[in-house]
């Protein structure tokens, strides 16, 4: 619990999402007046024109070069990693070292190995550590998330999610470190697939195994401005079936290469009640089928998010003015900071990116493999490993 | 032109509106930070605990109770009117004539007349004027309009617009100043109608007459928190048939008593090459139908905004994260503090909003007469006009 | 009533209309063993290699050149007018008056004046008589109905309707028939507005009034097969507002010149409990609103036509098989068949026909006048009429 | 090639299938007047009721009890297997041994032993045999192959279908031949999942290797009538990750378990130029998205299936008019007879069917084993085999 009227925030990273953090930081007060404020102390990157330019245009008092100046610092309270992967492990563990709150961009880590560790640092830190898992943070999931919870599907029987964009299926996208394993850990499967396995877990549960593959389309890309080619060694896209350990079965997918679908990141769930299905391209919008409807009256129904979901009130007077992407910011950042103030662990913390990393860890397992492989998290696993 | 790097907002008014206006004010170098700043100076209501709720929540430096005591102070350059429509133009043309930039929420005025007066005002004041038709900064209906000028649609023969809420139907929702003639001039029509008559001027061009007709549902509603009862005196509905300077033919309607559609803004322009369609509730889609696309192919297109739009490289790295109210605000408040700063005109100034209630004073009319009705400012009434 | 065990047909006219009702009558016998068995006995139209290729492609026993060598012969129970309009009433009140049971398309005739002879000879005749109104026959239309009347809607407000086709935008689009007003009476007005107007009578009520307006966009067309161009004297587009006896408003428009728009009937009906939508180009679909939901769970249902709804189990052992446009002949068949077997009128029957007439009538006179306009069949009408 | 004028056919099965096919045979004339007609001579069922009932319904000459009696009369030159999937083998090769050509429904066999002996026997009849993937005959799926083929799509990445229904969810669904092994072969797997697999190998091209899972939810139905159970023994769903021989990378699902899919069978097909989708549900619709168009133009065009389309003349004047279920057993009848009538295979013949198979024996083989499973079928495992 923090006593503080104010919050300091050292911001790592000020690319989309460090630009979106701090959008949310600052209309936060708009609409949770009761939160403690954030103030944007300080921002850092690589290079000073970035860092400046970042302070600047996303409104924090000072900048710096380097994320190791900012992180110890007194007047910072919480620590916001919105870096390429391969920094979220080095600067997280320091900054939980160093007694901060810890906002760290998914995935959590390279690997289930790293985020493990992580994870244990985190909780043996005593701050509030969070995984930015933005779109459970939809009021369409959120109200999904409360139907599954009252029972509204029933046993779960299916669960299908893909996560699909088109922007890598053109060979003259250029070489990024999302390309790259040693800065990324993976493709589709970490970039976006980490999503859908965050609904997987959010709204089914613990998933025991998973066939799993994955494919890499174009082996190679031309580096920015050049005409120099890089190799890719991550995958274009990840598949796998999965099974629950509470029965449901499931299809998985991620993909770049995936033409004209842009943000298509959907679920479909269905139990012997009924089925919910989202697609965030509609993201104001809640699917839901309920067979305890009259028989000629079962459909799925069209729900437009609004005043009667989850922080319907707060957001709109009325129904139907949308949720985009800086809703699921401004509702995320809420989950953190009223955590924080209230001293108590967020839902998506370091635990459970870690989680998350396990099933993506035994999707690239299967594939190497060619077999069904257990995650390494399920409770089966972990009762065994327990036992030995 | 403006010189300053940054500018002082007085905002009249702590609703949802007021809220929003806040909110692009404190985003906007976010996203532009090429242009001058905006500092929230003082917020006024017509309590001194909404007025001190506001400016904490909002981000205003100060706050006043009264509106007459911020619109004359030095540092303020901007006056944000999200009042009752009653208090539009008394603050308008107060706030013009002390000097200030305008910003003024729709529908202009309470009728034609008013309008026309806050028109001239403006005009007369040399400084930059606007009213809030944000729906139209959508990147979808910019890119409408984008397609329209360019001639992807030809000739156009129809115009269609709907803009249907429910929130009304129930006989228990109380009473408020959206039912007032005398706070509102109008229901339906102008709270909400006037966005999609926006969209028929911007989109289509000048109106020059109108078959209309409004309706009242229930005639009396219960005082909130009371079971006393005040009647009704504006429209649930307005229907009209339209037609336009250049021959197209059109339909409207605005409803609050439409079940199921919560904030149903839509509008469909077909001509002799292709047709366009959209609808807010799905404000990240733009619907195109070419003619010249071959003959086998050819359907709606339902284009999802991003990069390749208005605005679209500004707001995102990729399409589908989604446009929702905010945006529009954000885009909006850019259009005013560019024209600000660069010393020009905005395209929504209080004569196109004069324009619009010519129209809605139209329907008003012909709903009384039971016949077509001239627009008065159209070309032919306003030739006829200079002629007599 | 027939105590026949099989009716013979004559049918006149080969066209499109024409297979269809014969598919009708071939696949009867599949669906409802229990009704009488109709024999095509004889097809006739204009020249003999019509009438012939008709016989032989739509299973006939014989064909004729001429209509009047049909509709009196001894084996002909029913005759079946799928011509252009202009032949409607002759053949109609010639067969009638042999005895016949007529099955007629629509728009049933030319003008109000001549639907109300028909009609009247009609009621004279004892015959069963119907209009081809097929599209209400749709499972997902009926459905809407047995919703509507079983109160599901409460008090109807709302009521709009779109008939909307594209293929007479292009200027090469040559003349038919259905581009003269004395062999078609209207042009989209007719041809396919009346699809929407039996709808509004159908589905809410007898229209009092109307504020129409029609609109021909291209003026002549080029002869088929010919450089030569025919004047248009029909409307290529045609708009009402509507008001219903009930105090229900509408809209309602029928257009050949929409764009991407190939066979969109749509309606939607709102009222002090839900809401209905229905648009035939998703033919098996029923959007269904109830505020009766609970709150946070309202939102337009989209039901899929099945064995639950009005024919479903006839048709269909599972929903989602789909309903087009042979199913609805089938269904209006069984109508008309099962009327003759039992000795009872149709609900689409020529007075139904004649009173849709009198409000295409009421729109081409208040389109000609400029003002609101009342329907001569409506209740109000038909009193003061019956007092003078 | 056949110089008959008339074909006579045999039907086995008078259920929904039958029923289906003799519409089919009924109205061919009506699209197809070039083709020889087909007399329904003789209908036989398990029953005298069930056959008589047939004969009257479905308009049959006669009827006999056992499908040994009809397989070799004389005046019989198709027969048509619409019978559990038991009899599929048996009855398909009596017939081609004397001589006939068969028509038979979807799965081919119980197994792909089966499939392999009727395909051999097939092959060596020298006669016409089909089986009934009559989903593939919608027009928006030939459409979808035109385009694949002419390449709209370029080199294909991604496959994905779902065959999803939900009538099986309630325990209460009594027992039926379909879940049983011994009748079925398979259950979700064969009865709906061989559809999606025909569309598979149709539009993609020939499956390498699977990873498959299938699964059980309810493990035993009370018998019709009863309250006895009886043990289901075949997978209520069945899930696959699927590589093609191309390189393309596909997801496959089918169940019965789904709840809201109603007769949901979908694909998505996505590759280097654009993508295709569709949904039965809608089955007048395809949706293209091509990359070659303007950029800030491209999105998924709903194409609605008309004219222009696959025996869209021969079906409708105008597009919207509908495709359903009917609709494609008239092309697919249209195929078969058009081969008798030329002398020439179908593409939906026993070696198709047998192909199939193979897919979905690989797809239980890799559920039982839990890796990746050759198709046996595929170009590698044959040169294989060749090899040996």
């Amino acid at each position: 619990m923090t006593s503080k009227s104010e919050l300091g925030v050292a911001l790592i990273g000020t690319g989309f999402m460090g630009r979106l953090h701090s959008i949310a930081y600052s209309i936060l007060p708009s609409f949770f007046p009761e939160l403690p404020g954030v103030r944007r102390r300080v921002v850092a990157d690589v290079t000073e024109s970035l860092a400046q330019r970042g302070a600047k245009q996303f409104g924090y008092d000072e900048w710096a070069v380097g994320w190791e100046k900012v992180i110890a610092r007194s007047d910072v309270d919480i620590v916001d990693i919105a870096t390429p992967n391969d920094f979220h492990r080095p600067i997280a563990e320091a900054a939980l070292q160093n007694g901060k709150h810890v906002l760290c961009e998914k995935p959590l880590a390279l690997s289930a190995l790293d985020a493990q560790h992580m994870s244990e640092c985190a909780r043996n830190s005593g701050r509030v550590h969070m995984v930015a898992f933005n779109y459970r943070k939809c009021p369409a999931v959120l109200e999904a998330k409360r139907l599954i919870d009252e029972g509204a599907l029933g046993k779960i029987f299916h669960f299908r999610a893909l996560y699909l964009q088109d922007w890598a299926v053109s060979p003259e996208t250029p070489f990024s470190w999302r390309f790259r394993a040693d800065q990324s850990g993976s493709g589709a499967l970490g970039d976006i697939g980490s999503h859908a396995l965050d609904f997987a877990l959010y709204l089914v549960g613990q998933i025991s195994s998973v066939a799993g593959f994955t494919q890499t389309f174009i082996g190679s890309r031309p580096k920015p401005g050049s005409s120099d080619m890089e190799s890719v060694d991550v995958d274009d896209c990840a598949l796998a079936l999965v099974r629950f350990e509470n029965g449901a079965v499931g299809t998985f997918e991620a993909s770049r290469f995936s033409y004209g679908r842009k943000n298509f990141l959907t679920f479909e769930i269905s139990g012997s009640k009924g089925a919910l299905a989202f697609n965030w391209e509609r993201s104001n919008e809640l699917c839901f089928y309920s067979a305890q409807d009259r028989e000629q009256l079962q459909g799925f129904r069209t729900i437009i998010t609004g005043p009667p979901h989850p922080f319907g009130e707060v957001l709109w007077p009325i129904p139907g003015l949308g949720t985009a992407f800086i809703e699921t910011q401004v509702i995320q950042m809420e989950s953190f900071i009223r955590a924080i103030s209230e001293g108590r662990p967020v839902d998506t913390d370091f635990e459970h990116g870690w989680r998350v990393q396990e099933v993506m860890d035994a999707i690239l397992t299967s594939s190497r493999l060619g077999q069904w492989t257990p995650v390494k998290s399920s409770s089966a696993a972990l009762n065994k490993k327990g036992k030995e």
